[in-house]
């Protein structure tokens, strides 16, 4: 009988996240004060986000400790599986191994409690009682409640009123949670009502909602704003990801030769691959991709530069791939992906060659999630079909030369809460979306006067 | 740190099911045939599932190997993990130790697979191509439909037609798993098209449904019927919940002073229960409770008779407790454990008072499956707020009693294609439901002219 998973014991569960700044040949570029075009004040932040994490984001050591605190509430669901996907190798008629990394098993279905786990107790600790956060696809907001819940903080979830309208079940595991999840705009914050006053119908738009979560977080008392990707912090709560994983692989002697994860804010990518990269950085050879959508494709068309992390420009100037802070990518099924920008870590990591982008289509992600679920049994989220399909391309090209290789994909969650968007495939109302370079040239002009990275 | 779970490697995974058959103080009474009164010819069976399960149903053997091909598919996400549940004792404040057995870790989110992946190769080696079933909630009918799918059967699912249109994202799972999943009644069947006939509106019920998929089944080529609980050999497939549960405990050096799972037709309380009542038969000190709805009395208030396992009375009589085949429980959510009959093995058992009933009202499962989700994270399905509710109970006891107590609570499934209870319940829409004996009485009538069970 051939073994499928590879296990660790509560007691295995890595007790320090790993810091890639530590290791990075190019160290980041400051994020910046739009105001004044200098670094900026982590006082200023300091006003958003807890100092602790302020502190954290701006941290250089190499290994950070994971408070006990934390480590009890991951162990609800960690160390996750490191499973191998015998069937698809069988389907596929590949001499790759492929292994999978499966952040499903989560309450909340995702990687993304990981970080809202982490970023919940800090504000505890610094003395906040009352969170606040936006939500789109509702991935981020149902980590969060799940987590605030887990600490007794209070928490209100400004969610893109198209998307609480058309994803009740998201909004009910929030309201299951004890979070207050209310359809963005609101009248309960200026912003919102200003944009009600002038568009009474709008759907609304996550920028609109990180602006009126922020603007929530600053005026109100013992309240900060949380944020599930992007930022360096959310990035290394991820690493326990991959952490767990290379443990995984080195009982049963294994090391991927590709590792793949979808990648949209950057997080559950660089959980996943940041470990691995510090390997490459050692010399090791590796390759580490992240599966971007063609909707969206920041990593393999969007510059390297300066520009806001939302389209409401509240945020700082952050070095990133980006397509331009006003990009609106098509209305394709994996929401998660759908972010203009890129964390910082990942995407200087992309500029020293450390990280490859891939873009892949809308059809071809729903053809390898429909394929997965058929062998492997666990339907993936939208988002984890498109490191599945880059997965299923390596495990091909391996066919071709007729070699083994180690494929190692992040499955960043279970599609139980999305089958509206494999009920469009199956229904055959799904198309591809690409965009002709002028258009993305044109969404790229609002960078033009904004300081450049080095 | 303290262990919140135990994990069994894919090598420590039970090769054997437990036949509790061998070990019980009363063997069980035959099924019979309602025309004559005597044991059911088992080649009558045989017309509507193959005669490997048929025989297996009769099997008096202790233990039944797994065969290898069954035990690869369960691989995919068994053994599943033993928790302990230390936020829910925290908040109950009880020095109670509450362990559970997570099912909801299956592509299916239940119990369920166990016995589908193990029907579906049976089938498969009998040489039969094609399945039928019915399903209600919609569990069963996902399960079966991604383990045919593993096997490579095709399958057709009559879902009962207001379940159909009510719960979309069931019929979406059944269909990402390439099964046809159609609303019952269909004009595809005699009895669909005479009941439609008739009442062209009808909601549909899950006799009409059974009927359908039996009729299905007998008159097509190559194609048998698949049913979710009740019978001996789904019973059987489940022990191994059990079984890795007391392997799992043995290794932290403990055992339960009570087990407790929820129960609708009974294949899954079986399944965690059937290994600690052969213990119990030999000795040992344990309690070991079903919890069903009070919507639902079966254990708790239907006599121990023979009856027919469906309202069409299409199956042989069998000897079991009953509501009475015609009994219509109340529109609770936890659809699960609507059903008027339990399976043999369970009843026999519990008439050898081997087995004690507990019945629950919604509101308190709910409040529970509340208190589950804001301790441990994880949303339990309403049927399973069942064991939960009981378990919460008899962790309360030991607080009264001031003495350390072991629950073993066997949590059957997730609820995150259940939310709308959920919603109803935070809305304060639900409510109890419990019957007055005369209507009872009144349903047992149907009774009364058949033979009586030893």
């Amino acid at each position: 009988m051939q073994e499928l998973k590879v296990i660790l014991r509560d007691d295995e569960i890595p007790r320090q996240w790993y810091n890639i700044q530590a290791d990075m040949p190019t160290p980041l570029s400051p994020p910046l004060n739009p105001a004044t075009g200098q670094p900026i004040d982590p006082e200023d932040l300091g006003k958003v986000f807890p100092m602790n994490l302020v502190e954290q984001e701006m941290d250089q050591n190499r290994w950070i400790d994971i408070p006990e605190e934390i480590l009890e509430k991951l162990l609800l669901w960690r160390p996750s599986p490191l499973q191998r996907a015998v069937g698809l190798e069988k389907a596929l008629q590949t001499p790759a191994k492929i292994f999978y990394k499966n952040e499903g098993v989560s309450p909340a279905g995702s990687h993304k409690p990981n970080s809202a786990i982490a970023q919940a107790y800090y504000n505890k600790e610094f003395g906040i009682r009352r969170l606040t956060t936006e939500t789109g696809a509702g991935q981020w907001g149902s980590a969060l409640s799940f987590a605030a819940q887990q600490f007794g903080l209070e928490l209100k979830v400004y969610m893109v009123r198209v998307s609480f309208e058309q994803k009740p079940f998201r909004k009910l595991m929030m309201q299951t949670w004890g979070a207050n999840c209310v359809p963005s705009p609101t009248r309960d914050t200026a912003t919102g009502r200003a944009v009600l006053e002038e568009y009474p119908d709008t759907p609304g738009s996550l920028g609109i909602a990180i602006s009126e979560a922020i603007e929530d977080a600053v005026s109100s008392e013992n309240t900060r704003y949380s944020l599930g990707s992007v930022l360096n912090f959310v990035c290394l709560h991820q690493t326990i990801i991959g952490l767990e994983a290379q443990k995984q692989m080195e009982k049963i002697g294994a090391y991927p030769d590709v590792v793949i994860g979808c990648i949209g804010g950057g997080s559950n990518f660089a959980g996943l691959a940041a470990p691995y990269i510090r390997d490459k950085i050692q010399g090791r050879e590796i390759r580490v991709i992240g599966a971007e959508p063609t909707a969206c494709p920041t990593l393999t068309k969007g510059p390297y530069a300066y520009d806001f992390g939302d389209l409401a420009k509240t945020t700082p100037l952050l070095p990133m791939h980006t397509l331009g802070h006003d990009f609106i990518p098509a209305p394709m099924h994996a929401g998660g992906l759908r972010y203009h920008g890129m964390a910082p870590l990942v995407s200087r990591l992309c500029q020293d060659k450390l990280v490859e982008g891939a873009a892949l289509n809308q059809l071809d992600c729903y053809a390898a999630g429909m394929l997965w679920a058929r062998t492997e049994g666990f339907i993936p989220a939208p988002e984890t079909t498109h490191a599945i399909a880059a997965g299923i391309e390596e495990a091909k090209k391996a066919k071709e030369e007729g070699r083994e290789r180690v494929i190692l994909i992040g499955w960043s969650g279970h599609g139980l809460m999305d089958l509206k968007g494999y009920e469009a495939y199956i229904n055959g109302e799904l198309s591809n979306y690409e965009y002709p370079q002028e258009m993305i040239d044109k969404s790229l002009e609002v960078l033009k006067d904004y300081p450049k990275p080095e």
